[in-house]
């Protein structure tokens, strides 16, 4: 079971109305439920307030990165925009076209390069700022989609700052990262979804101060930030030479 | 993390206000999620039809074994019946407590003795004839209730036909079972809340003619069924000599 794309599973079988229940597991044995009232196919009113506002800061041409489902790619399209949708799991791909995305490509954030053509925008909402993983991948990534977007390029990424976290539990394990030289905020998780497991990855959460540093080894600055409780928030990149 | 009273935390983080989730991992790796939309404190309005309906046969003095959060001794509490509330977990029967169950006890259905007093009647709701957990302990186990209950005694149990499954993983699994010369229904599984993990138990799903084989081993027969969808019933139990 282990291996297996439990996530893209997960987002097909909805897609062809079989929702079932997705659990992310951390490497704590710490379990979360995931995907509630339907997160992933949620159509733009049923967004979060700050997903909403901050979506007008999406201009030009639109790469939608770690897709899922669509809903990011499907609203933009409605809007009229150019837009590419993509996810590393076939699956997931398969299910945003099943929704009726128009072109979406099974493409992990680490294979984007210049054969897409160049992007005005990009977006990584619904925490994909946490393709990131770690302090390493995160500056060779974003100098990556520095290298696929225009001088006026815009990373609009979602992400949530855990040092707000008031759980003990929570608390120790961002701790027990920072005392072993990682960012706090690199959780490792796996996705279980019936019988499947994925593959364990690690999900980055970065408060402020962490994305301004990454991101300016990486070629960009932290332009604004659309807040929304609970930390999270969605950050507006631009490049440092704009 | 292991041998961790997972379900009995969640119900009592619950009925101070923390809810959470509640997933159920079977030893095939498949997952589930439990206890949605407050299941188990949920008042008699919003209990399933067929609990409901089957209620009526409890008559006279009630155990409500493995109570839980307390929903069934609440109601038969507030009916004015005389009812002992037992439950194997500490944390559980401190969340009954709380729920406002007047006489709720830490005890497993293995311990129900004379010191008890007898009872008319022996609730096993939510699936509780679960608690069987496989042939030997369930004809031991029913005994043992027999034991304890008047000469007009009844339990009322709940569990489900697997049989009707339709889904080719679960039907693996029961065929699996079956090949192992278990029941289709010993079903492996441990409660997993957020980074507690249950020990390993088996939980008994029945059949009608399956239940009616064991009830006949344990002094009892099946008087009647109260039907649900899904293959869900509760079984009405009275004593083979009544």
């Amino acid at each position: 079971m282990s291996g297996d794309d439990a996530f893209g599973r997960a987002l097909l079988d909805s897609a062809e109305g079989r929702p079932g229940a997705v659990v992310v597991e951390r490497d704590d044995g710490f379990v979360f439920q995931e995907g509630g009232r339907g997160f992933y196919e949620a159509p733009f009113r049923r967004w979060e307030p700050h997903e909403r506002g901050a979506l007008r800061y999406a201009r030009g041409r639109v790469l939608d990165v770690g897709c899922g489902a669509g809903r990011v790619a499907l609203e933009l399209q409605n809007r009229g925009r150019e837009v590419v949708a993509i996810d590393a799991s076939p699956l997931a791909v398969e299910a945003a076209k099943l929704h009726g995305v128009r072109d979406a490509r099974v493409l992990g954030i680490e294979d984007v390069d210049e054969s897409l053509g160049r992007f005005d925008s990009i977006v990584l909402y619904g925490n994909n700022l946490g393709l990131l993983a770690n302090a390493g991948r995160a500056r060779r990534l974003l100098r990556r989609l520095a290298a696929a977007t225009t001088p006026r390029g815009r990373i609009l990424g979602g992400t949530m700052d855990i040092s707000t976290a008031d759980d003990p539990e929570h608390q120790a394990y961002f701790a027990r990262n920072a005392a072993r030289g990682r960012l706090p905020g690199q959780v490792r998780l796996r996705a279980r979804y019936r019988a499947l497991a994925s593959p364990w990855i690690d999900w980055l959460f970065l408060s402020k101060p962490e994305l301004e540093d990454l991101t300016a080894a990486g070629g960009w600055r932290v332009a604004r930030c659309i807040d929304a409780p609970g930390g999270r928030y969605v950050a507006v990149l631009e490049k440092r030479s704009a």
